[in-house]
């Protein structure tokens, strides 16, 4: 096997991610208490179990979710798209959720489990219907009710429930798998009036687990009032700009959930689509989304490269999107990336590709292609394809200055509209497939 | 990073493909010549130019292609086209393939350059419209025409052609770029009456080239009179059944075709689609396209297994191939290969994420997953899944002997009607990404 120095030499030289993304400290949104504990399924006795619960008694809390589109749908997505459905996204007080195993290919009886875990948190907090669940881990196996229903005793008997730092931080590990590590932000905001709002939100993914896939989950809360249809409008078009805009490898789990409660402990007028506010929080709900889940792009596993794909100037945003998508999913524009290449022959062919729905989105005379560095230093773009033409005299010493950062965006301007999508990709190196192909050895 | 001892073991155990795959004689069709040489266009001095040319008069020899549906189209793919367009491909005498350079993205002049260079060729053989035109290598760079016509001219002058093994296996070298070896087979099929002919193929990918892509080519001639709206219906149907259904990375480059001449040596009646004989030679032809396109596969870059996905029972052959396409374009699938793991949940899931055509072609409860041996050891069949359920009991002794396998299948029972497509696909192994990533270090 040929593996020259140079690139061993820097894959190990790993980013220590953990102090890099994961806070110190924090301010989240009132009514809202959560817990976590290992409830003993990780063999590792790290936390396994953890619940946000609303707290706020002022108004409903309302709750709003985005699944998997995979036909094999997990219990738990089944079970909490009923809960949904059944409460019209009004009064969701909670989400328990369980890492270790996905409870999904489980059939009747892992139905019948994710209803048991839910109806257990709905019969602490006394109302039916009210209680989200979600599971990741491996599949194909069934939820150790046992342990998992000891476990939320525990947390409820023993009032383990906190809203500190360490509670949140502690609720974000309790979702990990093969995450290098936990996903948690959280950030005040301001409507136009003046009334301050939080958000936090919490992710894991994309992490393989035996024998398994990349389950990707999301919470963001939010101490806003929200309209149930409205939460999830906003939700809908937040996921769409952010979790449906990331690549790590382009496969899709049985598990993948992004949900959001909305408590309404902030003293202020309902928001729906008619309010003054709703465009701003639409807006800010999608730019924290964004965040998150650049996070799970962060933690690709084996990344050693965060890759904007930006497609700007389209005649319309879904061909945007499926090209930003299937430059990201590209196998060789990921491995170019990892060798610090600038291989524009493969980032034009991977257009080239993209199944279009309006084949007038691209026109081959008229498409731009750069990239972007991200550290200020200058000159800020590369132009590697202009109006079609491959530039030949590009600056081989500022390509490798550029492709030598951690972070670095492909700028894409088809130059046949204004509508853009951006895409968060990483590249693709030896440890992916260490970690994916070996890791039973 | 984290390589095991394992895997690096198995990577120092490479096959020697070149004896395994290729022939030490063959039998060719009557009435062509063929003649290759080196331009000097490759800097190793290797062959990098080949020309097949039709001898026989009896009949006008006809022309079918397949081209890229990449919107970046090489000018040597729009000038087959034109001949082909022009000619209604009739009356089409040679094909003209270098490697080295793919006259790709290189605009007006890359067209007047292909048109040159198959207008040289013309004029050799005193017609017009009469040759297809081909390139693979090096994209954004123009051809050396200098290099190029005086090759065309010494092969012509000297009268280099020639109908035996080695002119025909030295043209299958003329178009290799990074391929580890040559691709040419050969066979002799009878028609219902008893009379002879022959099916002789040569291709080339899915190499990596510098700064580049993986282009796939590929050329089928017979001696058979086939009218060439049929020719054309016949390689369509073929290369449906057999190029496109190959995947190595999912990568489709600027510069793909796959053509057949048909020059009608062999003295029998012309086949059209009202023929008796037609639909046996179309399937002729499928399986000997199968063969051809299954080479490209056993050449992946870092490939060290070759495996068949056979989706059958669907309710449309559509949705068969889309599955059989996902599930061999999985990175976490053709990882857990490399890595010898019997994950039944990544196949399933890549399943469950297939963009299918008709909803009702999936039936979770009836979908039926298994890997099949290929060395006649047995049992031959290991069932993964069973009407949907996940068999835990597994023989996981037999799954690593299969498994260890260089050849494998995975077979995919949909339940829900009769339709089927096979896709071979290969294993995603550190080798790719050593190619991949690091070619110019």
């Amino acid at each position: 096997m040929r593996v020259s120095s140079a690139l061993l030499q820097k894959a190990a030289k790993t980013v220590d991610k953990y102090s890099l993304y994961v806070p110190k400290s924090g301010v989240f949104p009132k009514g809202f208490k959560v817990a976590s504990l290992a409830s003993g399924v990780k063999k590792n006795g790290n936390r396994d179990l953890g619940i946000i619960l609303n707290t706020n008694k002022s108004r409903p809390s309302n709750a709003a979710a985005v699944f998997t589109t995979n036909r094999f749908k997990a219990a738990p997505v089944l079970v909490s798209k009923q809960v949904l459905d059944g409460s019209s996204g009004e009064g969701v007080n909670a989400i328990v959720a369980n890492s270790g195993c996905a409870n999904a290919v489980t059939g009747e009886l892992g139905m019948q489990d994710a209803q048991k875990v839910a109806g257990q948190v709905n019969a602490h907090i006394g109302k039916e219907n009210s209680t989200l669940v979600m599971s990741t881990g491996v599949i194909g196996q069934r939820l150790q009710m046992d342990k998992i229903s000891k476990g939320i005793n525990t947390l409820f008997d023993q009032k383990q429930f906190g809203s500190d730092f360490n509670s949140w931080l502690n609720l974000a590990k309790s979702i990990c798998t093969t995450d290098t590590f936990p996903k948690l932000i959280s950030s005040k905001f301001q409507l136009s009036d003046g009334t301050e709002y939080t958000l936090t939100g919490i992710s894991k993914g994309a992490g393989m687990i035996c024998p398994n896939m990349a389950t990707l989950l999301g919470f963001i809360v939010t101490d806003l009032p929200i309209k149930a249809s409205t939460l999830q409008a906003m939700l809908t078009a937040a996921v769409n700009r952010s979790f449906n805009c990331i690549s790590v490898d382009g496969d899709m789990s049985t598990n993948d959930t992004i949900c959001m409660l909305a408590n309404g402990a902030v003293d202020t007028f309902v928001i729906d689509e008619a309010s003054p506010d709703f465009e701003q929080v639409k807006s800010q709900v999608t730019e924290f989304a964004k965040q998150l889940a650049q996070l799970v792009v962060r933690d690709g596993e084996g990344a050693t490269k965060f890759v904007t794909v930006n497609v700007k100037n389209s005649a319309n945003f879904k061909d945007a999107r499926i090209i930003a998508e299937t430059i990201s999913n590209s196998m060789l524009v990921k491995s170019a990336l990892y060798g610090q290449d600038a291989n524009w022959g493969r980032i034009l062919c991977a257009i080239g590709y993209s199944k279009l729905e309006n084949l007038a989105s691209l026109d081959e005379s008229k498409i731009n292609v750069s990239f972007i560095a991200t550290d200020n230093s200058s000159p800020r773009e590369l132009k590697l394809i202009a109006n079609g033409v491959p530039q030949f005299d590009i600056d081989e010493n500022r390509a490798s200055e550029i492709l030598a950062l951690p972070d670095l965006e492909i700028l894409v301007d088809m130059g046949t509209g204004s509508e853009e999508c951006q895409f968060w990709t990483c590249d693709l190196s030896h440890e992916y497939v260490t970690i994916n192909g070996d890791y039973r050895s």
